[in-house]
């Protein structure tokens, strides 16, 4: 059975040099997989002629006369650029046309252009963003919310908690995901008032058998693999991320500085290649590019802005696994058990 | 002068086996320092006898005949272990015996036991717990609140603001060091209620030109050391400081792993020890051991539990370097000048 993507061809930091490659080389190794690039059109099409792919019959493409840039405020994103490469990807999802979308522009864009062209999903609140760090057991922790939500009660991250469960089991073939809550501590009576009233939410769930709730985590258990989601509000999530990627960039400026010193430092380097390698292999974010949008009506991904090929194509993988996996249907299923539907939960499309 | 810092020396993981031979190290390297030692007088003897340090004029013992655990409940070391080590040595900095004074005890403890002993500064609402995190300029960033205040209003970041400026200004000789605001974007309209209303007075003192205010700053700033000073309210700054010590301490093993697979990466990491070995000195958290709790009416440092004895002879470092730059008085002056100042602040010694 094909599988659908649409591409926002022209978004992030290098545009059609990057997402045109990355789509290529994805189609290469999914044969059931099509792609639909949107953007300029003679843009992508020179693009796709210099890689010799003009005939390939599993990409198509579709016009966009607008870009969406890194800089333009959230107005000129949702009222101006109505033709835009992000929307008009976006659109072709909400008609049917492609399963999953991928976007690697500005955040608060796509999921405020999200948000007004797909709706949230009955049932939730607010949408959420999800994306996977790399632990100490090899394995992903996913991750939300990521930013999209500064300040959230209890019922948020209880939603957060349960879109992310059917998020990795779908995505990772686990039956009962283990749910960690991002806190102070790991006793019952730390954190912030948000934060108890979210555990006791979760425990009534576990109790009921509906979610595998494994309690409070703090920020090591990130990387320690301690449980497979990780829930917190956007604000913690999206410092804590934005924290750790930081390190991670000073880590390898540093190592790299330190091996350049000396001759004998970079006979280590040579030596050490394999290692190093392995090293940035296991840690490269590139692995781990392409969050999740979670709580529309359709599958969004959002790829790191400054991803390059090899990065970019991680993100439409996930996309494209999203869309073989069912999350959608599965997250229709899943929340329609879980909670209260609300009239029309739709009511903005402000986000922060 | 002689400056007298007293030393918890029961406290942490390992007790007197680290706490005393730190504190004769650190007194080899400071002619001006003498250290009280307190705790359990024949656990404390009989190390200084092993390393035959017990006619060092500037170490005395004072007995304790209690220990606060790491398990023990806040109830327990606030209430019924009244002759703890730990509180002995704050009650020594009360008494103007000590002007400062060093745990490796549990937190949560310290800094209720603190609060008790001591009280909070007429004009604090809330101690803060700062700390310094290494930055790609290979300085300090210093960070607070790293756990003490869960729920955070306005006042309560400005304050922190404040006091972390003193606290830099003293230790670094900075003059007018820089301030960030740590939030999910750069710019003003970004973050939650909270933060905003922070940015707000901090603007204003920057204004009046008592504070150097630089801006909101993100998650990766900390390491890019794009501020000396990076204030957040204690839930976030808990949660990122264990993320990126989780992260810290996947990349060592990863990296050991990885050069121990064949022998060509151990050769390398023979031919690269001077790289590996600069690498996790410029990186190593035992350098940035000794967390200052600021806000109380005397100077109080905290240890990492688990530290060695080369990491906690940082930990009396800083202390010393606290007390003999006057940090109390420092505060004292510059919380009267900039804060209203309240009738009485300590009505209670709950921490979180």
């Amino acid at each position: 059975m094909t599988i659908k993507i649409s591409i926002d061809c022209m978004g992030g930091d290098h545009g059609p040099s990057v997402t045109i490659p990355a789509a290529i080389k994805f189609l290469a190794t999914q044969p059931e997989a099509e792609l639909i690039l949107v953007g300029l059109e003679d843009e992508l099409r020179a693009e796709l002629k210099k890689l010799g792919a003009e005939a390939n019959p599993r990409l198509s493409v579709v016009h966009a006369s607008e870009v969406v840039t890194m800089d333009d405020p959230l107005e000129v994103a949702l009222r101006r650029k109505k033709d835009s490469s992000m929307r008009v990807a976006i659109e072709l999802v909400k008609e049917g046309k492609a399963k999953a979308c991928v976007s690697a522009g500005n955040t608060a864009a796509l999921m405020a252009v999200s948000r007004y062209v797909l709706k949230t999903m009955p049932g939730v609140d607010r949408p959420a963003i999800c994306s996977i760090l790399p632990n100490q057991k090899d394995k992903p922790t996913y991750m939300l919310d990521l930013g999209a939500n500064v300040d959230c009660e209890a019922h948020h991250l209880h939603q957060f908690a349960i879109m992310g469960s059917v998020l990795v089991s779908a995505m990772e073939g686990i039956a009962r995901p283990t749910i960690g809550l991002l806190n102070v501590g790991t006793e019952e009576i730390k954190g912030n008032e948000v934060v108890k009233a979210t555990a006791k939410l979760l425990r009534a769930d576990h109790e009921r058998g509906v979610l595998n709730f494994y309690g409070n985590v703090e920020g090591n258990d990130i990387f320690k693999g301690t449980t497979d989601i990780v829930v917190c509000d956007g604000f913690v999530g999206n410092v804590t991320l934005k924290a750790v990627e930081g390190l991670a960039r000073m880590f390898k400026n540093v190592l790299t500085t330190e091996f350049k010193r000396s001759p004998l430092t970079m006979l280590g380097a040579l030596f050490g290649r394999g290692a190093l390698g392995n090293l940035s292999k296991r840690l490269n974010p590139s692995r781990y590019n392409g969050a999740s949008l979670l709580g529309l009506r359709g599958l969004v991904f959002k790829s790191h802005g400054g991803a390059d090929a090899y990065s970019y194509e991680f993100a439409i993988k996930r996309a494209f696994d999203a869309a073989k996996y069912n999350v959608q249907e599965q997250l229709s299923t899943m929340i329609a058990e879980l909670m209260p539907r609300t009239p029309d939960p739709e009511e903005s499309v402000s986000t922060t």
